[in-house]
């Protein structure tokens, strides 16, 4: 039971935190000769780090993974893989006044309350920058899905910040093509004019994401309490600032009926085909083979300029403002974040499901079992 | 790695299909010294038990519990808790068609597809009826809390049927006195007229529950991948037809600036005092000492009187209406259901901290650690 | 974390008490489609079970096995296989003394030091009843085994009883020829008149048992804390009054140097031929293909008519004898506790390996890798 | 389910190869507030260090540890802590013939059958090099200790080398006053002469090693899968080269009768007394407050200078002689890694207790339960 480990045969294990010397992931479970090099790490942490755009945090990172451990003449071993992320832009003296004081709506206040010490600076362990450590985790899982399991594809993109949502058709060629991961050129207009807002304020919003996975075997996920879902629920509901995560219709399925609801098959030459994706993909905790559709929210950012009520460690009642460098929308540098999250946890099924049923025996439909 | 277990210290394994001989959960973990007897379980047992209202199910279940172990003269030994339920009603036959074909929204098809054997009669593994386990489970939970953790109080109540949300002031005192555990009588007399129509056209239809947890001492939660709001996550995504889960504002939170999102703080005489609470009681993972609220949206039942197209085992095109005994809204029985995952996640939390942290030390604010 | 649970894909936890209602085991991760049904278990248990010879304990248990989930028409479904055995001959009031009192050399003291109440009736959740559960276990392991490993073979047998070794060569075609499980009439005959006298008065004696396992593949085990031989050790272990636990050499391992201990190499027709198997058919944590060789010593039951000096729970010095029905040498019970374990850690790698590693890519000595 | 990882709630993953840029642990659980800084570890990395004397490996490592994350103005803040240690004198060139040929009695082979591919140099991941990140993990687990339960103390040393046992009374002073930590000064200067002898003639031998554990509470042990001594024994088994482990009277308990094995107690003053330690402190799987006694045997390094008949990648019949700096003994470097693994296994079972049982209720003999 590591309290910072996640999965179950594909596991890792992040460490770390903000200003300390460096953080990163211990992966445990990955399989062996698999091509993997430091650059195919990189190209997804280089997706999240801080300032790409003026629409996320200034601080400078590099953000430059090494590998430790269990790489050998270039492929996997089978043995745990070390990935490391050295800090390099630590301004620690921006952090004074917030080492007596707890920011509302952040974890300062629970950190102090449940060990009695924290590294205050940058918020130390609850830092968004932990997740780095995720993506460079998640390079490894797409590694290894793009040979065990290449019809596999994952996109993540946004899909509301604050009130605004998308306008129009999607068009997901558009996704790389703006700094909020939107699929559509004229909503990334719209935001980007309501995020310069926010941010000349000193203020902050919060998101929603989605991330999609195509090409996906049907018959992924392990029930009860291993199911599919469950485990992307936790997946994202893990990463820092996330309220709510949802799979295919998810907060809406109340809304519909049974009629509604239902994912109509007809039989297709390659297997069933569905007329709809309510269900996200997932039927029961296990994959159908349509696509995985996640979503999850963000909160604003806690760090803002208008001064706030709260209190210090002494108990004194005071107004707080949070200067420094931070994210006017932590929703659009959580995208890369989901998707890697998303990665873990296709493989780690993938890998369970071979555990306990094999590459071979599975219910084959219009046929005898395989 | 037991996928049908859940949780780290205080850990359930629930066990058996819907119309096998028995199903049930062992316990392992719980606090030795407890005051348990059968009744004290069976008082949660009857309030998810089907065929209490025309709301739910007809199908007839004793549900009672037998407590075959780690019980010795009234009280927990420390050693594994067997609970068991026997199967008393189970009309098998009622079940012939689902045999062969794929109830479009159900895991029929996944099953099959996963394993390539399935247990049909009333959807097997993957019915609602593992749930009952859960509730046994859960009410040893709240009998270890109540003995631990006095000040703990667990309420769950629907709050959205269909695309009827709570009308008026909630209500708290009102929960108990509808078959909808909702917080407003006047809404439990719309909320009935409503599904007796979905009821009697043989239709079906979601809902929304929130589960409120009260008196939970600050600091639980062990980040970063045990959360208490990701364990919270996953333990509710892992209820049947479960779609969507939120705490405190949940997807909401995407359209709030950091201003509005911010729970701002006050010095109380017991400690800090909230202006609000958006967190839902929870930040970076660790309960705050606020109120915890979850909520989850439970899909509507795929067994439905309405033909659906959809598929047999033989990859033939087929319609499909469902008889048998089914409820027009599952998620009321969800209640109990969230309520029992919710004490298992509080428990569980409090044994780990205690683990790690102990009973003792811990950031004392306008004082020193104590 | 469950601390009654055992193995990580295929795990089970067993639960119950002596002169509780029942005991069990829950066992999950089985594969799907494997033809299973009680009698298949209870050939083990029968093997396991008390008084079938006057140098076992003469409690009567039938030790019937139910399956109450996860087969389903004769196979497995892939969900967890309930397992539960009645208890039948609970003659609790033997021991009244023993409530009050503590045996040297028993749990009796241990448990209440740690929980502050124990289950005195028979040893209760300490009593050696609970490896029926794990034969039980190790039933479903076996038949598993049979259709993914067919060349598998687990063979247990006694090699020591008190200070008498095997006399003379081995003649594996006697184990089960004699109550003793050991490959040697002449032995047989000597150890039969030898424990004897042991019983008649009333005092009891230690063994050691070995388990072979033949024809295993190569590769198993995963290095570094889940290696084969650390999970057969923590296995055997567990095992009641085990205190000593030996792979291939054992505690012999050192006394050789170097040059004794290689287990030299040449290659044959099929692969890799070895000159000897110190090893036991381990190196690093993974299987040669060798045979796998695990000893373990089984302390002298603690139950004797022998006055022996101890306390009470008050704190009182008493001389205490233990009347009841007691096993003079308990390791003869242990042989088949010993092999269920084997095929239950055996079969766990099997899926283990089959998870990270698949059933195709491994080093081929001579040609390409697969 | 990491395959790497060892505890619990206190719970390390180890990572790295021998000649890779570093290796390491990441430790999680570690109760907050607890003073660390790398010069406690160090100590523990300076006793097993190789080149401390002739007896050990030549190579010259720093072993300087560097915690990266985890520790906070010289304390524990309860997120995990990495410790890195950096491989400096890596000769590669050294293991050219190794990486084609299969050292007998070493996991050249297995890491090759199981994965297909394997970091040969030096051993990769099954060098003894990993065992320095356990000592570094378990220094951790002593400063835990030292605050939680300051009557803890460990010791570990030699008590066979090859046929030669200690001569003469144990004088428990001498232990750090030779390179073999023998508890006699004439066993010392015997072994001395002995391992000469082998060193010179390129030979190796094994030897068992002892780790005394004194001052523990009793109650510590979560039985049946989770006991003490079960945990003991995989730790153990778990160290390179080990092939025996004995808790107490280990092997030997099968000669004895109950009426020798049994530890008689009398009440003294502070609790129960016990006349003998046959058990080696551990009755049912829970610490009875004696002194914890484990054993382990090593078996000698497989890498020797007299040639051994063996097979290389091709499948070709080689002879084999490994050069190379090498330990004639490795048993003596396993001395503060047994160490080590006690103390991790010690307190992790100490939060674990306190997590399940809490600080205070449990049993008390001549009182009421406390």
């Amino acid at each position: 039971m590591s309290m910072n480990s996640f999965g179950h045969l594909f596991r890792f294990t992040t460490w770390g935190e903000s200003h300390g010397p460096a953080l990163g992931a211990t992966v445990d479970g990955c399989p062996p000769g698999i091509e993997i090099d430091e650059s195919m790490l990189q190209v997804w942490l280089d997706k999240r780090k801080p300032g790409t755009s003026k629409y996320t945090t200034q601080r400078r990172e590099a953000d430059q993974v090494e590998i430790l451990s269990g790489v050998f003449e270039g492929k996997t071993t089978g043995t745990p893989i070390q990935l490391m992320i050295r800090n390099t832009d630590q301004r620690s003296k921006d952090y004074g006044e917030i080492a007596q004081a707890f920011r509302p709506g952040h974890a300062d206040i629970t950190y102090f309350q449940k060990y009695g010490i924290r590294d205050y600076r940058g918020g130390g362990r609850s830092s968004a920058r932990e997740t780095a450590a995720r993506v460079a985790a998640g390079g490894i899982a797409r590694a290894v899905l793009a040979q065990l399991a290449p019809t596999v594809e994952i996109k993540g993109y946004m899909t509301q910040i604050g009130p605004h949502g998308i306008d129009g058709p999607r068009d997901m060629a558009e996704i790389d093509n703006n700094p909020f991961w939107v699929p559509s050129a004229a909503t990334a207009a719209t935001w980007a004019t309501y995020l310069d807002g926010i941010r000349k304020s000193g203020s902050s919003v919060g998101a929603v994401c989605e991330v999609m996975c195509t090409g996906v075997p049907a018959g992924l996920g392990a029930p009860i309490y291993a199911k599919l879902d469950t485990d992307l629920a936790a997946a994202m509901m893990s990463i820092n600032a996330v309220k709510g995560v949802e799979i295919g219709e998810g907060m809406n399925a109340a809304c519909l009926t049974g009629e509604e609801n239902a994912d109509e098959m007809r039989m297709g030459p390659n297997g069933p085909e569905f007329g709809s994706n309510h269900a996200g993909g997932i039927l029961g905790g296990i994959s159908t083979g349509q696509d995985l559709i996640v979503r999850f929210a963000v909160k604003p950012t806690s760090s803002i300029l208008t001064p706030r009520q709260t209190i210090d460690k002494d108990g004194k009642d005071i107004d707080l403002i949070t200067k420094g460098r931070h994210d006017p929308c932590v929703g659009i540098r959580a995208v890369p974040v989901g998707e890697a999250m998303m990665a873990c946890v296709v493989l780690d099924h993938l890998l369970l499901h071979r555990g306990q049923v094999g590459d071979g025996p599975r219910g084959h439909i219009g046929g005898k079992t395989q």
